[in-house]
């Protein structure tokens, strides 16, 4: 096996893609943060924001090689150390043999898949959660469940000639998640459905208007997850080809066709297609791709966008059903998204590129690729759902999960960052002309 | 004539320019919805959104292939064809043995042109048409006027050796536009004239205050439609090369200089340069300088642009004068600003760099350039205009363009949509200290 | 010495990064706009808005040169020419015989380090400027203060083989500064300081609420700037590279470490973190890794970025102690963050990657580097000041700095721009519901 070397083409890609996926962060933090009452904004934002400080500094210390260093046979977990990443100054070269991008680019890149999926879980628990809490949660979770999980989904071997035992667990079994179906959207979803079920119901839900605050800033972060989204479905094709080309295309044009689904759900349901909807929908299509973006030609990413529009236009009203306040939809989107964006591989994937060689159900190759794709998609959702349970059990039993009751309603802004979102009224006013 | 070959720092390049352009939606969706008052903010965003949905999903069934499908002898539209695109999943590597970069990557690049073009017809016709008279709008425009304009302008032929037959009607005519000043600006300013006469001015126009809603959301929207612009321009190079830098470089040295053209007159006319100035004179000189920026020297745009700002301030006006409510002055920006840029090609371009070798007038060259962009720019301005009154009037008279006068008056938001922008207060509330 | 030819993936990534660069000062204008009263919005972004505008024409007529043109030994500025980049159309594929991007690129990735400098400076006279007193304190400030002090830090030499008599003052003398540490943040927190002085205290300063009026606008700035720091410092290696992701590692982590230690010491002294600690202390990491973010390990970028965070957390208290109105806190952040990181390559830096091939002190190198630092640190601060204040003071006492007490009691905005930031109740209302 030929040793691969450094190209900047594709580095370029993949530094600009970091950058794109770092945004999607803030992205999220504005998307979910409009969503919120405007007396829980600061709150909502700050969860996604305190992630991006804890998972970075927890990816130098031993998250990179947790998830991604060499050990041999290990398919469960990478490198237990806690040096590594944090002294490779002079490693400027190292491309650890198998990539055409520095080792430090990929460890950057990765490190912004790492922030966002915990993030992502915040949804689940808007305006209730303590902030040191959620802070603990974000620092163990990452270590037991991320670290591992992306070993598991994205290790290929990081030495030459070793990329079978070098592989992560599901890798190995030949499960196909190109951008992070599986360690990203089941796994924060399903960790989302678990501490929505330990946090409880918020005080006054299903009762009271609990409408977005400003759906403005709801669009305006899907527009930069949109934006950001194509870092990390393209960049994870890790070089400047026609690869990443396809799972771009593919990302617009899923987004675009799960957008049209939600509103067509909405059209036909309540009469009424909505901005929540567009914003939703688009989410939904990004999360349904994500696995699929590089293994299955356009009109399938039309498909399988339309359908994840959907699939989770209809899903986000289980939570009424089964009475759990996913405030944000996590599990209607993230969870149900993900689950159908794995299990389309099985229908659509095309043996023209994935790397297994094998075809889709729609391209003749029978069910052995589904099988698959459902086995890593329900061994990840199980995995992540029974480790969220234990470790917010474990959270909530010691330090307390959650707010006081009179907070929730006056505010947690107030109450846990003595600030609030807008100040529109000023003392000295005159500003306001109306 | 050599084949071109694959290059992975152009493709980077591309790639990122596209994420880029699709960024620039919804960054038009925030400069338009921050126009407009509190109760349609709503409608204003979804008419850009749901453009990004309909026109990616005809791009994948038949719009690629209608505008740059390879057609011999055919300068009006490209292949007729239902396939293509959509099942181009193993053509990673095909480049059309014309483009440093995968066709896939170009077929992504391009569609992003396709999907804000129409956005910004929306800007004219704000605040009072229907929505799904919009959705089914934006379907026939796209694929009777901006697909076959795309296709005379833009397409060179995708064929080795067949640069000259396969090339579009204007293209074939030497009219040189870089990046869109025709085929986007032109085409949406001469359509967004159209649909204001048709739909006719809004209720209350020139006699109530119809002032924005939310300037700091017009000037977010500006700066990503400005960081978004880059990928227009210096993207449309289609590589990253020095061409790339001079249209990155001249792109904001004339929107810079547009700003305070723009502001100065203000200051003049007005006595107070405003922040809805400095946006709009730095769209104008973004419009301005998107066909000229890789063909004339940086003094030159500064020029452009410094003009741009000063006749698309002084071409706002317009509307009052000629009664028709352009809303958001999609014409005096974007029809103004990009026949200016188009004919500013005649006068400062240089023979160094445009793929005609022809100076223009400051050149030396004479009048042949110019004569060459004004019948570009007119033609396409006719084209667009009669089509679109065409296309408007017989939408208008089916399923009706306007929504009812009080749901004008009370909220197209709510009328449409079934939401309001903004809940800042809330039933529990607590969440304000004033 | 070998010349260094034209790279594509290498210029993708400068292209890339310029872009982003760009969009900090937007992002900038978002983060001080949400941070001053609702009166004062429009203004505060319309002053990095402006920046843009003048800096980009001043670029083309001669900052360029001035900054970075070919002078021999000269160390102090470049080239007093009107003409050179404005004329530069054909010289497409001039690399300067140093770089692996054109020339134009390099022109156009500094042109957006030289906006954002003076753009900073408007935190610290928020609220009670002249705009076009302003307008003319940056054309000036720039001229005589950014333009040469770049020369200084940035400038090695653009011929081949005359890297030492080409180089400026304090790149001569082996002041490390990979992105700007002293020619950006010493540089216009040195000139906030002086202009607070000479501007004098806001009507009502420490008597009356100065809250932030739209923290998510606060947060929606920060996150802009985290995203487009990548491109200011990752982008400094111009190239796609082990050096750039090194950078870019390491601005995350020291970013994301600072938000924490800012966060941290807020939980001590406060009892509360908050929303706008977390955003101040982002930016206090990218200010304090800028300088170093290419000469240490990201260990030490993580150590660097926390105790940037606790030092800025602590100096922004120093105007309440000695008495000036430093706004937004430019000096606590943008000077202290900048002198910190400045000399913690004294203590970090690792020969393994410097051009000097100097050891700071953790690595067994002795003083030598950190003093070089102190030397280059303390200069760019003292210069700053000294010629700020004395442009400031030309211009207060010619056309004026202060806008009359009563504009500023009801509102900079109408005074000055004759608009207000928002305008949330409309005469034919109903757009709301509550």
């Amino acid at each position: 096996m030929a040793e691969v070397i450094l190209n900047s083409g594709d580095t370029a890609w993949v530094l600009a893609s970091t950058a794109l996926v770092l945004l999607m962060t803030p992205g999220l933090a504005l998307f979910y943060g409009g969503m919120v009452r405007a007396k829980s904004v600061l709150n909502m934002m700050l969860m996604s924001m305190v992630t991006i400080g804890i998972v970075s500094v927890l990816w130098v210390i031993y998250g990179f090689k947790l998830a991604f260093g060499y050990k041999a046979n290990s398919q469960w977990y990478g490198e237990i150390s806690l040096s590594g990443l944090g002294s490779a100054v002079n490693e400027l070269t190292n491309n650890g043999g198998v990539y055409p991008i520095p080792l430090l680019a990929f460890a950057a890149f990765q490190l912004m898949f790492a922030i966002i999926t915990p993030a992502l879980i915040s949804g689940a628990i808007a305006d209730r959660t303590k902030f040191t809490a959620w802070a603990v949660f974000v620092a163990i979770w990452v270590t037991l469940v991320y670290f591992p999980v992306a070993h598991w989904v994205f290790a290929f071997g990081n030495k030459v000639g070793d990329t079978v035992t070098g592989a992560g667990f599901l890798a190995a079994r030949g499960v196909e998640d190109f951008a992070g179906g599986t360690a990203v959207h089941i796994n924060a979803g399903a960790a989302g459905l678990a501490m929505a079920i330990i946090l409880g119901r918020r005080v006054g839900w299903r009762r009271e208007s609990m409408r977005p605050h400003s759906l403005p800033l709801v669009l305006i972060g899907a527009g930069l997850l949109w934006f950001g989204w194509f870092g990390f479905n393209a960049g994870s094709a890790l070089g400047a080809n026609g690869v990443a080309a396809l799972a771009l295309l593919n990302t617009q044009v899923a987004t675009a066709a799960a957008a049209l689904g939600w509103l067509l759900v909405e059209k036909i349901r309540d009469g009424h297609p909505t901005s929540l909807g567009v914003a939703s929908g688009a989410i939904a299509g990004l999360v349904a791709i994500t696995p699929a973006c590089a293994f299955v030609a356009p009109w399938a990413a039309v498909v399988i966008g339309l359908l994840a529009g959907v699939f989770c236009a209809l899903a986000v009203g289980l939570k009424y059903i089964f009475n759990f306040d996913d405030s944000l939809d996590v599990v209607g989107v993230h969870l149900v998204g993900g689950l159908w964006g794995c299990l389309s591989i099985g229908f659509f994937g095309s043996s023209a590129i994935n790397s297994l060689g094998l075809d889709g159900i729609f391209y003749g190759g029978g069910t052995v690729l589904l099988g698959k794709q459902a086995f890593g998609a329900f061994f990840v959702l199980a995995y992540s759902f029974i480790a969220t349970l234990i470790i917010g059990f474990a959270i909530d039993k010691t330090i307390g999960l959650r707010v006081k009751e009179e907070a929730e309603v006056s505010g947690i802004d107030y109450d846990q960052h003595a600030e609030t979102g807008y100040e529109l009224t000023t003392s000295s006013s005159g500003g306001f002309r109306s």
